[in-house]
C-alpha cells in the first residue's frame, strides 16, 4: 500500500480516515452510513452493523463492525494522522484523556489529485455517460423538465447518479453561474452544467447553446480563455498561472469583472476536489491529474455562458471531451 | 429572531454558521459554494461572487462577499458560538492569533428538529411526491432502471431532487439494508427506499414488495412492530424508548438479531437528523418533530424486509403517509 510510504515520510505511526471519499479511495468501499478506516501495518475498516455484509464483499481491507470512537481510540498509538476535514466534536472526543498526538494531514487528499489509469478509465466513462445522455433531449420544455430527463438519461446510461445537481439555466437566468432549474419555459441561450457518477468517479462538463450575434461574440470570447488555457497546461506549471490565461483573455476584451469565479478544479471520486485553478492556489500541476477548464461571463440580468471541459493531464493538457464546443438544441 | 434569544440564553456575543442545512435554515438560501453566516443584532451572510446576485433574491439576512475567514475574524468579538460540524482546519484558523472564546453548541441543530407548520407543509408536499412517484412504475426491468425511473417521475412531480440515493434492492439483495441498485433484473421481495426534495426539505419512505407467505410472515411482524411503536409515540417520551418499543417485537419473535439498524431518525432539511431513534439516544420526543419508524428484519443470504413511515408528532405520533404500507408491483 503506498499510503504507508506516505505515512512514513511524515512519521505518523497510525492514520484514522473518516472523510467518505477518502475511506472509498483506499478500501473501494463507500460507506453509506458511519465508518472509520484506521491504517496501520494491519488496517481495519470499522462499519456500521448494517453495512458489514457489503464491506466484505468491497472492501480491500479487513472489515469489522463499528462499535465506538472509544474502541478505536484504543488501539491508537503514537502520532496519528487525522484529515483536515475532521468534525471538530469528533477531534474533542480523540483528544480527551488521551496521550495520542494527532497531527493532521493531506497524505490521501493529495494522493487522490493523481489518478491511475484505472480512475482514469472510470472518469472517462463517466464523462461519456454525460455526453451521450444530452444527445437526445428535447429541450423544448421547462428548465426543470430538461435537467430531469438529462439525469434520466444518464442513469440509463449506466449513470449510479448525477455527479451534482444539474442546472439548466435560461435566457436571463443563465447569469447566474449556479442557477437552479426552474418551471419556466426554457429560453435562450440555455445554460447547461451536468455529470454523471460512474463506478464512484465523476465527470463534470458545461455547454451554453446559443442563438444570436451578441451571444455568439461573448461565446467565442471564452472559448478562445478556454482554449488558451488549455494550451498552457503541462506538469510542473502553477495551477494560477493557468487560472491567469483564462483570466487575462477575457480581461483583454473587457470582461474581467463579469469572470465571477475560479477557472477550474480537479475532478476524481468528489466533482470538485484538489487542485483548485484559481488565482490563490499555491501548487503545481502534476502528471496524472484530470482538471476541469470551464471561464465563463455573466452579464447581469441579460446572459451567461460558461464553457466547461475536462483535461488529463500528461506531458501537455488533454481534452477529453468527445461532445463538440458549440452545440445546438 | 428566536436564534438571538437562544443566544443569548448560552450566553453566546455571536454564532459563526457554515453548515449548509442550517444556513438554509437560518437565511432561506441554500448555498453551492462557499458561505458563513455570522448572527449577532446585525447578521451578515458571505457567500461567494458567484452566488451574490442569486442569494439577494433569496436571503432573508443581508448579504456580503465572502473574501476570507480572516476578515470575518477581524469582526467576531467576545464568545462566538460554532458549530459540532466545524472543520478542525477551519477551527485552528479561527484559534490562530485571536483571542475568541469559540464554543461548541448545537443551537441551530437542536431548533431545527421542532419544525413549524410551513415547515411541515414542505415535508408533506416532499413525500406526496415521493409516493405518487411509484405508483405508476413498471417494476418488470432492472433494479437500476427501476431507480432511475422512480427518481425521474419524482422530479417531473415536482422534486427538485431525490433526498437521498434510492435503494432498490430485490430477491437476497434485500437483505442488505443500505444495498445500491444493481443491473440485475428485478426478483423478489422487493426493497424500495427512497425520497424527494421539494423546497429543500425532505421526505423518506421504504416499502417491501412481497410474494410468498415466507416474505408474508416476516412482512407482518415488521408491521406489528411499526404499528406498536408509531402507538407507544408521544411527547416527552425518550426517543430511546420508542426504538426499544419496536426491537422488542421482533424480539419476541426470536429474530432481534436481524434488526441491524436503528429504528428511525428526523427527517427535514437534511433526509437524517436528530432525533436518532435508537437505543443510545439520550434525547427526548417533541411536539413538531417529523421522525421515521422504520423497523427491518434481515435475513442473510435471503431477504430482508423494511417499512419505513414518517410520523409528525403532535399529542402522539401521526403518520403522515397516505401510500399504503402493503403495495403490489
Amino acid at each position: 500500500m503506498k499510503i504507508i510510504d506516505k505515512m512514513h515520510e511524515e512519521d505518523l505511526n497510525a492514520l484514522l480516515v473518516l472523510n467518505p471519499y477518502n475511506l472509498t479511495y483506499l478500501t473501494n468501499f463507500r460507506p453509506s452510513s458511519v465508518a472509520v478506516l484506521l491504517i496501520t501495518d494491519n488496517p481495519i475498516l470499522f462499519v456500521s452493523k448494517m453495512e458489514i455484509d457489503d464491506a466484505n464483499l468491497k472492501s480491500k481491507v479487513e472489515v469489522e463492525e463499528f462499535k465506538s470512537l472509544e474502541k478505536i481510540k484504543d488501539i491508537m498509538k503514537g502520532r496519528i494522522g487525522i484529515e483536515s476535514s475532521m468534525k471538530i466534536d469528533t477531534y474533542k472526543k480523540l483528544k480527551k484523556d488521551s496521550s495520542v498526538d494527532l497531527k493532521i494531514t493531506n497524505i490521501t487528499e493529495n494522493m487522490r489529485q493523481v489518478k491511475t489509469n484505472n480512475e482514469l478509465k472510470k472518469i472517462i466513462k463517466a464523462l461519456r455517460i454525460a455526453e451521450n445522455s444530452i444527445k437526445y433531449i428535447d429541450f423544448l420544455k421547462n428548465e426543470n423538465d430538461v435537467a430531469a430527463e438529462i439525469e434520466y438519461f444518464m442513469r440509463l446510461n449506466g449513470a449510479s447518479k448525477a455527479s451534482f445537481d444539474t442546472i439548466v439555466a435560461s435566457g436571463n437566468r443563465s447569469s447566474l453561474p449556479h442557477a437552479t432549474p426552474t418551471p419556466q419555459f426554457i429560453e435562450t441561450p440555455i445554460l447547461i452544467d451536468w455529470g454523471a457518477e460512474y463506478n464512484n468517479y465523476c465527470s463534470d462538463i458545461s455547454r451554453t447553446i446559443i442563438e444570436n450575434e451578441k451571444q455568439q461574440e461573448i461565446f467565442d470570447i471564452v472559448r478562445e480563455s478556454q482554449k488558451k488555457a488549455i494550451k498552457a497546461i503541462k506538469p510542473g506549471i502553477k495551477a494560477s498561472y493557468i487560472d491567469k490565461v483564462a483570466r487575462d483573455v477575457i480581461g483583454e476584451y473587457g470582461f474581467e469583472d463579469s469572470f465571477i469565479h475560479s477557472t477550474g478544479h480537479g475532478v476524481g471520486l468528489e466533482v470538485h476536489e484538489g487542485p483548485s485553478i484559481s488565482k490563490n492556489e499555491t501548487s503545481k500541476l502534476q502528471k496524472g491529474m484530470v482538471i476541469t477548464i470551464e471561464p465563463g461571463i455573466y452579464i447581469k440580468n441579460e446572459f451567461g455562458i460558461r464553457i466547461e471541459n475536462m483535461i488529463h493531464i500528461s506531458n501537455k493538457g488533454n481534452v477529453l471531451n468527445k461532445l463538440k464546443t458549440k452545440i445546438t438544441s
